[in-house]
């Protein structure tokens, strides 16, 4: 991202309130690194100041969740389940619903894994995931590229994926890299499963998501894995890849698929992304409340899945509900509503101190316009204003999830840059009250802060900069030649994906990689040769 | 904004989950107009679940604010205003600046007019400004126009703030018109300042603020809104202006003609925002918590004022922060650290139970697009959490306060429903919670929520559908010829200035006008007619 920057920094922009006060000194400052400890935002930060709900609302929606999970359960539990779940307590009833006791579900609350560790290839990209500490990333399965030149949707494709994860992997606001789209050119789920896999952590050594079609598909991922890694004992340790797994069907029955994935990833030492993604008024309750409680009851019989097969195996809590727009049934991820459910989420995983993942960022709007901007900036503030843990789905997405933009990936950094900073919150204590630096500025000083000790100070550590959002004035927008800001994705999206050819996973072991299986399908040449 | 909405109501648009499922109840619902109470928005819900600032914080914010304006004071006071500050126990010190005794400022936050009411011509329209009622509206002093369809800045009109006005009549979700461009076609500032004000108040039957030049122009805009009003006791009873008045040149300046203006609009009976807007980094502390403690020390010297002058008369607590870039010096009204420094300026005057009233949605982007969506979510979307009454600057404006734009206005007001949406929030009750519900669906139903009765009851009051915003399926919006949102708020703008013209002023009440003030400048064509 550092074309834009540049350009700026050699030309400054704007409005200049006055052009003398240590400009000088402020472009030196700017030119230095900043240490990651006093950078303005940075992965994990806390959030938390909005509450959606109130204490008596998180009591409330956590006692309807136990009664539904008593009284109503789960429906389709194949057999590996109804084993595993009734071996720890759960009851399996004539009318084929597995239901489960609250004690059950309070004393897995009560042992399930918690303030783990989401590990990049790269421990730079280690992500803790607990308390309100907040990551942004990607997800979904778009089935369409937005073609922003083009100004059309098309087939998403292999080389797309990996495209989008070397992206991200320059993008300092996007923590994570979850599979966002399918590639439509491989029609064999099998080899499709092992392909985007393959893709997603060839292309950034951040921490990578993804999903398997059925159990089988598992072990040939995990061999590669173990290679990627090393060994089993170095996956095990520092597991790179999670799976999102969408154990439900909502509402209230298992996914007999998704079961089995389940199984296998527990079993092979991947974490799991439990997700639940009813939509409201549709397969969830109309009412937003409604949906929270059908969402986190959905999720809390998953955790007591995993636990049962494997005590304290790592696992997200996922509640994702989304929203239909009534008038037509279509979903829209877009919504004022949406951004609520997923605040209201993430207040639940805290309220159960469990790693909680939820959506935002998903736009209607299906190109990178005003709509989408102010959808994706509405939701994933609030998401991360609430303190999510994991915010999935946060750049890139378009049309309610069915198209992926890699323009987009490169604008929403900087949006997130924006959510980033705002989670961060304002620091109160004495140097920043100001007391003195008003004083001295008002009564012995120059009357205004251009220039001043605090100013040169808090530039880099208080403020954060778009690295392509522009803050021209009109007048240099105008001898700019009125510069478009998907233009400027455009070209940088395309210096990035000439030069950028992550190799965090070294040639020789691609090559004992190709040499083992032989269904990969991206092609050296879109590798960089 | 009906023509898109019922565009879309004629031909379903979205992904729709099934065809079945009661889409027909659900249109037939949807055609009804909705009473005002259960509208899903509405103006005045309460904010207030966001809070950057803890309860200590705004315990130290208020002990700094004292200290400053006990020891640093205001410099460069007019002699009438001397005479009223050293009438209620200010001091005129040697160095020339008003200082506050602590006593003073506690007894005028104490004695000061609160929940009071901001009228509209229309009763419909009235706002009261109290607690953490929220009320979005436009605001600025935009020099430029933005040609959307020309992709160009050119100077602003007075036809333009009539044109805006009359949008803004017809916008459900912005809620008051505050004067947003100057008319650079007025040369001379007594024509410019009444003029303006001729153009918001014909325009629009919401409430109005303007500004004033001099004292000396005030006079003549009472004579005009007394007219209007049936006479000055009517209007003192329901005054719908009220005066955006910067009495401070920050940091800790009176404003002289500025606090001449003030003077005259007390005396005439029209209520003062109050407005600090120093810019962190240039004329306020860099530090966020520093910037809020100036903006709070002037605002409460300009209350003090304001009730020695007159014990009780209406004011907004107006503390405006703006932003730097502080690589320029720029203003930048779309950064993450303006959306902190109003909400923490709606927090303070929370704090002191006064109505607050601060600006949101000021994007640094030059024209509608992703940038500015972006940059006008978050802010707005965080100062409606944040429970701020009067959200200015909240629809229409770019550049940082130097453009503004009409398309936007429409395209905004859809931002500020969701915004709205975000700030009601989630309802918690034993229906909403909807364990029955979920429980026939699964246990009896027919294993989704289409069609059930909840849905159809929630699908209006629970749910916002924007009137522009798109939600169409890529295969609609192909089919549709990939509809441009510029291209529908282009087509909305001009459908609506060809056909509403606003006549809550009545004819010969203009005529009267007209034949008393020749300085009148917008042409009847321009009316209508």
């Amino acid at each position: 991202m550092s074309t834009a920057l540049d350009e700026r920094d050699a030309k400054p922009a704007g409005q200049p309130i006055r052009r003398s006060g240590g400009r000088e000194a402020r472009r030196a400052m700017r030119a230095a690194p900043l240490a990651d400890d006093i950078r303005p935002i940075r992965p994990g930060l806390e959030g938390g100041r909005y509450k959606p709900l109130g204490q008596d609302d998180l009591a409330r929606i956590h006692e309807a969740v136990l009664t539904l999970l008593e009284t109503v359960g789960f429906a389709n539990a194949i057999p590996s389940c109804i084993e595993a779940l009734t071996r720890v307590g759960a009851s399996y009833d004539a009318d084929g619903r597995i239901r489960f006791p609250r004690e059950l579900v309070l004393a897995t609350i009560k042992t399930a894994a918690r303030n783990f560790t989401l590990y990049g290839q790269d421990p730079r990209h280690d992500m803790q995931v607990q308390g309100t500490r907040v990551h942004y990333g990607t997800a979904g399965a778009a089935v369409h590229l937005v073609d922003v030149e083009r100004r059309e949707y098309r087939e998403s494709l292999l080389q797309d994926i990996y495209d989008a994860a070397r992206l991200v992997e320059g993008l300092d606001n996007i923590h994570f890299f979850q599979r966002p789209m399918v590639p439509r050119d491989i029609p064999n789920p099998a080899d499709m499963d092992f392909n985007t896999l393959y893709a997603c952590v060839m292309g950034t050594s951040k921490h990578v998501g993804t999903s398997f079609t059925v159990r089988e598909n598992v072990a040939p991922a995990l061999e590669m894995l173990y290679a990627i890694a090393g060994g089993e004992e170095n996956f095990r340790a520092r597991p790179f890849v999670s799976n999102s797994n969408c154990f439900v069907v909502p509402p209230m029955k298992f996914a007999e698929d998704a079961c089995g994935v389940l199984e296998s990833c527990v079993e092979g030492g991947i974490p799991i992304l439990l997700l639940s993604a009813g939509q409201a008024g549709a397969t969830a309750p109309a009412a937003i409340a409604g949906a929270v409680v059908q969402a986190v009851a959905e999720v809390l019989a998953g955790l007591v899945y995993v636990n049962a097969l494997k005590p304290g195996h790592p696992a997200i809590f996922g509640t994702w509900p989304f929203v239909s727009d009534l008038r037509t049934g279509a979903m829209s991820g877009g919504s004022a509503e949406q951004a609520l459910l997923t605040a209201a989420c993430a207040q639940m995983a805290q309220f159960y101190d469990l790693p909680g993942g939820s959506a935002a960022g998903m736009a209607d709007s299906k190109l990178p316009d005003i709509q989408s901007g102010y959808e994706k900036g509405i939701t994933n503030v609030m998401a991360g204003l609430s303190g999510l843990n994991l915010v999935y789905e946060s750049a890139g997405m378009h049309a309610s999830l069915l198209g992926f933009c890699l323009e987009s990936l490169i604008i929403d950094n900087d949006m997130l840059g924006h959510c980033q900073r705002c989670v961060r919150g304002i620091e109160v204590t004495d140097a920043a009250l100001s007391i003195d630096t008003i004083a001295e500025v008002c009564l012995n000083g120059p009357g205004h802060y251009l220039g001043n000790e605090q100013t040169l100070r808090l530039m880099q550590t208080e403020y954060f900069y778009p690295a392509i959002g522009d803050r021209f004035s009109p007048k240099e927008w105008n001898e700019k030649g009125k510069p478009d800001i998907l233009q400027r994705a455009i070209v940088e999206k395309k210096r990035v994906l000439a030069e950028r050819f992550p190799r965090h996973v070294p040639r020789q072991v691609d090559d004992r990689l190709r040499a083992k299986f032989a269904n990969i399908l991206l092609p050296r040449t879109g590798m960089g040769g």
